[in-house]
């Protein structure tokens, strides 16, 4: 029986619909089905356009076909502004608030042909307070934040893209834990305006699918770099892999995700290597956190001088720890980080991309908080360009996987590799 | 006879404010009276908030005193978003809009006790498009972009501080041209939330005020850094002169100025240097162009995509251009930029600022064109701080001087080197 159109992905709906064998209003009406089935359980939404979409649908489908995305849903994370559909932030502050222009991203998708079909829930500012979302492999489970709605709505095939950002790591931990591919592009690629910015040199928006072919053409479309469309691998792919100086954290899940990664590699021949970073790079932790909450307060200055009280208590305890970083500690941060990106293309030596820990282990079970973003922060902080592969399960039968990260501005290989590595480590 | 309060520092008057012996409210009137006397001349104001500034200081008069900036007005670009006022973006796609939150800026500066005067004038999407505003100093002559309005308030004594922002050249040559002080600060300083995003590697928030004394207090009010407020210098500085390699773009006037300032420094015991800049740094201006274009037509992609037909014909086209970038030589542009970045602090040598110039020369005798941005691309796409120094006059007696450049993150070198040469070079 071929998959129903709400399962397949974008990859093998856009030639569907470029040869019109589907309408975009099919497609459409598909993951409102989809959505209308699900979403008292999974609550990924924090607004859904069903009207609009359908209407956007029917558009594109007497419109000639023009575009890599023409006639394809996605999924916007609330904190990315749209003009014709309301934006929270995730915040009550912004209960009510109307963007007067969509984020850039969300406009350059438009050109290519895709259509809105929500706003998915983000945790608060995308910081920690939890959303209503649930996770939809246990709904007693959290999806991961702050791309908690996103991640759900994919991994539920409520819609086969949709927009993330990560400051610390908000598309890899709700993608991982989802169980679903996160692509957090490397710094710079994707242009940020219009999405709320939380700390300027950590904010980085990101794509999240259920395939690595499509979180490709997902920022193809968005940056106009067909180059990122070419995914095929003209040679043996140099993997090491890499535990980080974080590794401790890390639970037997991931244990056992490495485990049997190495496993795969060496019955494809290739010799297991493991990559030492720098001991200058477990440092970079802490300041990662440190210039996040400096800039948060900064960043959130409006808010919180005149409406600290619609601040959650957490998010206002986080933003005084931001005032009590001393300034020339802030610049010593952004000094030790300057130089740690100066290195890592280095410490990379002969491997083109790292294969790293996505997460603790499997989501937590509850839905009080995301999950700890330990595992991403440095390589957010360093500016990598980093995929999560969801090739794993843990031993309550949640997902789990690691991420492959890459030299800065590679974000090319680094989606080749991903996409020969899930071949091999998911094997359809 | 004191000066009037209209026309004092904000340095100045801040003791006095504190002192109780002004009120804020009294300060408010004086700017309003200058500015109603003015402003049919000068038309720096995009909006003014005449009422609700008499109220703000109303309150900060009952308030007890605390903070950097406690009463004193301060203008707004109307690039910067403002939850109590309008913001135009200098675009008539914005004509009515109101923002939901004032910018991370604007909020900071209140919470330092400033009341906000009003917007000024700023160039389309602070591009090329003039706005209405004329140079003080000569009513048929540009002052400049897009920092317009700030440029012409500050210079025509209508309030102490301004809000400008740069990306290419836009604090630095209204600034020449009107015969202000401007400060754009190092790349990343600033946080730029809230104000309409251009390109992310090159927007940088500044600083216009009429003393280096009263940039580097508003600095320190917007950024909580109070080491810019020490200003003493304790040895003599070690200067070189920069005539970079777009001199030959420069006039006679700039001409004179250089010789002004380098017989300022024979006088003063300094040995006459002059630092070349490394031949690759020679393709940084247009490198600068393209990023620019290519950012652009991306941050703007929700207008182009909207109401392409209210943008005006120079910007579509500068758009166009954008899209005419390929994805390699951009990459190849800000690799470009990555190596100078890391190049220019050895190139510095064993000097510690730069004299450069600021613009070609006088502001050009027109209101159709703000001048051209030749001499501050290159310093805003190395992310370097800078301050113009008005102290010089051209043939025709309009403004001319250079401007101060220092390495990435010495913005407190160059403050104090800026004093320090101001009052050298134009003693009062």
């Amino acid at each position: 029986m071929p998959q129903a159109l709400h399962e397949q992905s974008a990859s093998a709906l856009v030639p569907q619909l470029e040869r019109r064998e589907i309408t975009a209003e099919q497609l459409v009406r598909a993951c409102l089905d989809r959505i209308d089935a699900r979403e008292g359980d999974v609550q990924a939404w924090e607004y859904l356009a069903a009207d609009s979409a359908l209407e956007q649908a029917r558009q594109l489908d007497r419109r000639p076909v023009q575009g890599l995305l023409h006639g394809i849903p996605i999924a916007v994370k609330d904190l990315f502004d749209t003009a014709d559909m309301p934006t929270t932030y995730g915040s009550p502050i912004y209960a009510s608030h109307k963007p007067a222009a969509d984020a850039a991203a969300v406009a350059l998708c438009r050109a290519q042909g895709a259509l809105m079909l929500g706003k998915t829930v983000t945790t608060e500012f995308a910081t920690f307070k939890p959303g209503k979302t649930r996770n939809p492999h246990g709904l007693t489970h959290t999806p991961g934040g702050s791309s908690s709605g996103s991640a759900a709505a994919v991994a539920d095939c409520m819609v086969p893209l949709a927009f993330a950002s990560q400051t610390a790591a908000s598309v890899i931990r709700p993608a991982a834990f989802c169980g679903v591919v996160g692509y957090k592009p490397s710094y710079g690629m994707v242009n940020r305006t219009g999405v709320k910015a939380l700390s300027d040199s950590l904010d980085t928006i990101g794509f999240i699918a259920r395939s690595v072919g499509d979180v490709a053409l997902f920022a193809a479309a968005t940056t106009s770099d067909r180059g990122l469309l070419q995914l095929d691998v003209s040679h043996a792919p140099r993997i090491a892999l890499c535990h980080t100086h974080e590794w401790p954290h890390a639970d037997e899940d991931t244990h056992k995700a490495f485990e049997h990664a190495a496993r795969v590699l060496a019955l494809a021949g290739m010799p297991i290597r493991e990559l030492q970073l720098p001991l200058l790079f477990s440092q970079l932790m802490q300041a990662q956190k440190e210039i996040m909450a400096f800039d948060l307060v900064r960043s959130l200055a409006h808010e919180r001088l005149r409406q600290p009280h619609l601040l959650s208590e957490h998010l206002n305890q986080v933003l005084d720890s931001g005032l009590e970083v001393p300034i020339e500690r802030h610049y010593a941060n952004l000094q030790l980080a300057q130089s740690a990106r100066g290195m890592v293309s280095n410490a990379f030596g002969a491997f083109e991309v790292l294969l790293a820990p996505s997460a603790i282990g499997e989501a937590p079970d509850t839905l009080t908080q995301t999950g700890d973003p330990v595992f991403s922060r440095v390589w957010t902080l360093l500016g990598l360009p980093c995929v999560h592969l969801p090739f794993f399960k843990g031993r309550t039968g949640m997902p789990v996987g690691l991420q492959v990260v890459g030299r800065h501005g590679e974000d090319k290989v680094v989606l080749r590799v991903a996409k020969w590595l899930m071949e091999r480590l998911a094997p359809v």
